[in-house]
């Protein structure tokens, strides 16, 4: 897939066919992610893959979004390793780069996926639920899973003259 | 270029040919950053592009890397608006997501370009040169220019192995 075209046509998808994903596109979009910059190269972010019904289940009851969790083939869970921070911004910015790059590979590789942020209300739960150490913060789920079906889903963003605001 | 490829050949390019950069390749990037995802479709991103190279000079003065800034055939600055925030975590992501499409897109369209973080501690000062109002935050600059050569610059990550905590 040519990259400027992945970057335009990529869309949330929340729903999905039911065929399994396989183990080694999670990785790819982990690795993807990986690949994304951060300042001082500090490289903050973790995962946890989700693939057992049982596990997205108990993931669900978390978010108001929960179906998408259960329907979905997988979930990658992003956390951020506090012990690794160094600045706020720039860190939750490097996770966001991330984020994005994972979702890019996922639509490169033909899956559809979605970023869930409302989760995050439920961010400690979620730490205890798969039992990881309070360093570890919840910073997105990503949903995944072959998208039900070739209808092209609608977004929308502003012009850019509008988010433009000067010309040097 | 591929979407895949793109994502793991893109490095932080901090020299340049001199070769001017056309206004529409960075019309481009901005509107690579725009097609980002973002809580609420909120899209709080702002740019101010800036090509004059006394521009770009009173901007390098604000930080350790002004000299990148200054060798650099343009700059994107990157602010948030903070009335279109919503969630702090959350919208500092989307702006991460919004660079990581631009450098992408840089990379794709045969330009080099790095991020730099280090100037917002001098963000107040920024804004106040650019004369924006209070609510315009400086988040990211984005350098750009054409790649000085094609030597290829080395970069490292960490293994998938070691990020990924547990698997469900």
């Amino acid at each position: 897939m040519d990259l400027l075209e992945g970057i335009y046509s990529r869309r949330s998808i929340r729903s999905y066919s039911g065929q399994p994903v396989d183990r080694a596109l999670l990785l790819e979009m982990v690795r993807a992610g990986t690949w994304a910059p951060s300042g001082l190269n500090n490289q903050p972010w973790r995962f946890v893959i989700i693939q057992d019904a049982g596990w997205r289940r108990r993931l669900a009851q978390f978010t108001h979004y929960g179906q998408i969790i259960e329907a979905a083939s997988a979930c990658i869970a992003v956390f951020i390793d506090r012990e690794a921070m160094y600045n706020e911004i720039k860190d939750y910015q490097a996770i966001g780069a991330c984020v994005q790059n994972m979702l890019l590979a996922a639509h490169a590789l033909g899956l559809g996926a979605v970023w869930l942020g409302e989760i995050l209300k439920s961010s400690a739960e979620v730490r205890t639920l798969l039992a990881l150490p309070e360093n570890f913060e919840l910073m997105a789920v990503v949903a995944v899973g072959y998208p039900e079906a070739q209808n092209q889903q609608v977004s929308h963003r502003r012009e850019v003259a509008e988010v433009l605001l000067k010309e040097f």
